[in-house]
């Protein structure tokens, strides 16, 4: 049996093989290149139109095992340790862990008590030119959703 | 001897009583609302300048050893464990625990490999207003640092 | 300084001590049981109003320091450690341990992918009364939220 | 050999692929959604009839072996880590974790000293219309045990 | 402030010293020798009567806030590592680490799928005389749960 | 190869499947079922005799990887997990760990400092018949070994 | 209150400043160097007349509250993490780890099935001259326990 | 492809089936027993005439894949826990624990500040006959390396 | 499929039987042994001249879903554990751990409040060579970042 | 009492406002920064003499239990927490966490099988002019300790 790990093992290396592009996936997909990304990595589910269009834009087909994988909500979670060892996901783990007080302290501030939703929120990564050095530019926008009284 | 922990809670709970606001303590202290909000959570360091300006803002005095505190760069983490439970801050943990692999495919696909800084850096949090419920925006942009060949 | 957590003890210990109720405290503070207790032991924020409201039906003061306290959105967890080793409140992490891919199944099966939210979300717990023993009805009623597409 | 493991994402696959549903396969079985999920996902023991009607309604044949899987109580928990990562499980955890002391306090004053048993035991997975959006509603209903005195 | 902790030391300490015996405090108190110690260690919660019997034995008076303490169903858990480090202790986690599997075999193929209550429970230490040397004999009574079909 | 893990699982299905039970196979083996069912749930070893009386009364034949794998002293431990999340397990840990210094307590006011052998030791588990729900009553003896002085 | 790790400072502390030696209080003790250390340090307990002879030959007079805990068997374990940070300390952790499989091969090759004691044990730590530079050289010898059949 | 764990198993299998001893494969290989047993468990590494040698005694051809994974400097750990959950292991862990701090302070009260090394070290493991029960002798002889001033 | 971690396995084991140097691969690659080793472990990515190379040096083909690993940024880590078991890579574990604080200290009295890379960082690892026994001498050179006011 | 921790603190906080540097106190002491550094923040044991010469450098009085303190090997380990959560310190764990398996490699290529001492071992930090921006040289110097055959 494929696991749903295995069949993004695949999706990756076939994608690297052939010199593919998430934002060409996406684009076939007919959503951004975060949402298409992730959910070809496994965090997301697509539908069998999804399906069938990343399946032309990677030039790769898909079993029905395979297809039923990708329909199916995953359980997610794309780590392997509770605490990321890959320094590129770390830093982003370390923004957590030593601005995490701060992001609270603010967002409370300005918005009373309550949380950012990480599920009615979208995430768009861009590269701004600068002559120092390029900047990685990560935009996590989610709705507000105060503490209910009751 | 007071701990820079006890510092923390002494000036979060002076500016929950007097209704003090980051923001204002920013303005008079001369950099952004995220950083002199972290400076002061005691995940950076502030020069005497920055202390005296901050004192005055939130109408609080500093003793001598308060004073050597703030200006000590802090062993940095602003969590009790490796997974935090706070709901808010635990939503960016899932979105990097989540979205991890979808970040760095993609930095990966635009810029080759390499980091965003987490120290070249900068955080902006913003209310975006929205009919449907207001939205929190969260702007992380750091430089990108490839790694390199030798 | 006193802490959040030493405040917590300080309000269960009067209460027991004295014989109060979580309800009539509720009843004055004007949100239900559910509400009211969580928030005074240290895991929702208070209004001005609200802690004179329960300080009357307590018949505790409290001081400008734990006024402020009561006021501050706290570091939400209420258990020591990732694992509760208290049996009452280990039954529900057992719940979630062995029927949590039940329920996500369940969920997904009706509502499509997505999660109950733990914020917009109101708790209600009542005893039952059953001849075999009476029994406990705990129910979570909380806001679905789709994953979005974007 | 097939473990119990890979006998529940075969049981998924088939299911997602086929567009069963749990609540029909649960009407063959004779018991509630509830309990046939979680038998089917490796967490309650079968008897031979009623996988005889899960086989029939799930239109899937079992082997012998997998119908000795079936039927052994298995080693109980769904989980991968002790904190959960998957959104949808991790929202019920941050409930134990956040609200864990309040519903121990509230237990407690209702029905004295002792635990609400996760055995005998009951869940109901609702939809509540709601026109803000339709809402999720998790009743658990357990016997209260009170500790014994001796 | 006391803690439960620290009151849980007091208590021991005082009874060292005085050479007071746990069987004699349980007489007075009116419950088993294994009933009242684990009360006294801070694992039950006692009534005032219970208290006052207790408090006479051990020859120890106790204040308002530590009745108060005695009283409050505690938050359980007597140990401060997840794997006990004390060598008494451990070799009871070292039973359930490796006979735990036994355990459940045998007590499955006897009662069918369930468990055996830790809280409908009582336990008897005893000593039992042997020429090779005496032996402790730990005697777990617990009511058998069956899981529950609905 | 085959894995003392995987000789387990496939004992155990055999038995399942066959509707063998743990109390005969001990009585051919000529000990106690609970050493019996521990030895063949891979935490004792067996001697060749042993092993053919057990393969005779199972009526299932071992290779000679098996009966090696079955001789050799195991790597102990027979849960996945330091803390275990099957409830019929978990309820010993509880007992161990909310009742862990009672014990303690209980021994050495008995005997003196020292521990209960985990390894001269038996256990027993026997149904004892009960109106209100039959109960299961487990017994450990084992020898008490005091700290050594030199 | 003093807790038993506060003692222990405090003996190790008066012993560092006066210079006094663990092998001059075991004579005084009238036990091994090993066994008055360990018991000095927390993790055994001593009789009235070893805490005098202790108390005498460090020159430090012991309160009434700190003799009951010097006669009290503690919750033993000297180490503040599971893994020991301090490098003397680790390197037997290492030996543990590295070669516990062979300790564990050879001992089952010698004496069958079963364990060597850690309580009915002695050990014994001797400076051998060598003139590539001393060695330490630490005896562990404890008493073959078989495992019981039953 | 065999892993380094696999060919372990391999060879304690062919050596229990076959009643190899390892004191015999030691001596053919020309070294201890101990160092012998560690090699061939995967700790330490050997050279071709030294698998040659054990390859002869232990009546096994090794393939040239085997030769290699032989040859090669193992990444070391033998057990797969932090805490070992065998019973025989876990004695010496304990030891470790509960004496550590005892032999850490008579190390450095014989030879000053620094530690054992355990790796220019030698272990030496014996039966010593005891009239009470034999014992087991456990012999650890490391070079004393003093912290470096500089 | 083949895994990164298998391919590792391959290399290592082709590397090690035919006695080829990391050195001289690295010579072929064009790049310094430490970057070409950390490359061929998994730990960086190499380009399709590169993977020539060092196909060539090695002796050893690779299949075009083995150039496909090589080429891809890899999920970095290349430890099992968090705390490493192996006594070589623990030794620069220990020295994190034991100096990490004194590291610290002396770059920030150098370099003000920052860190050192360790993405613009090159490692260099020799031999030198000394009478009482030739030494390693590893340097770390990362670029200092400090901490950005905005 | 004054713990080991505490005197860290307060000996930083007093060299933060007097502006001291560690260079100054350790030409006073006469060894290394490294060294002195170490030794000041409790990782290292110093001499009367040397705590004499670094309270004259520092401008600070030590009492005589603070003198016991800086004499008495402490007990090792700089960081609260097995994975550094500070930035600066996290850089070495990344570095040891991703080049550890390559370190192994070289070394074990170079030298043989076996380790480098982190006891017999000099560590130097020092900064390096570079036009790009200065850079940190961490120069590790360690005796090469081969293992022992016996």
């Amino acid at each position: 049996m494929t696991t749903r790990a295995e069949l993004t093992e695949k999706i990756v290396a076939h994608k690297t093989y052939h010199g593919k592009k998430w934002v060409d996936v996406a684009a076939a997909v007919g959503q951004s290149k975060e949402w298409t990304t992730a959910a070809l990595l496994g965090q997301l589910s697509l539908s069998k139109e999804q399906i069938a269009a990343a399946s032309g834009a990677l030039d790769l087909e898909f079993s029905e095992e395979e297809i039923a994988l990708l329909m199916t909500p995953p359980y997610r979670g794309s780590l392997p340790t509770a605490v990321p060892t890959d320094p590129l996901i770390y830093r982003f783990y370390e923004i957590t862990n030593v601005f995490g007080s701060t992001i609270k302290a603010l967002i409370e501030e300005e918005f009373g008590d309550g949380i950012m939703s990480a599920i009615d929120f979208t995430m768009d990564i861009e590269r701004s030119k600068d002559p120092k050095g390029d900047r990685v530019k990560v935009t996590l926008d989610g709705k507000f959703l105060p503490y209910k009284m009751y």
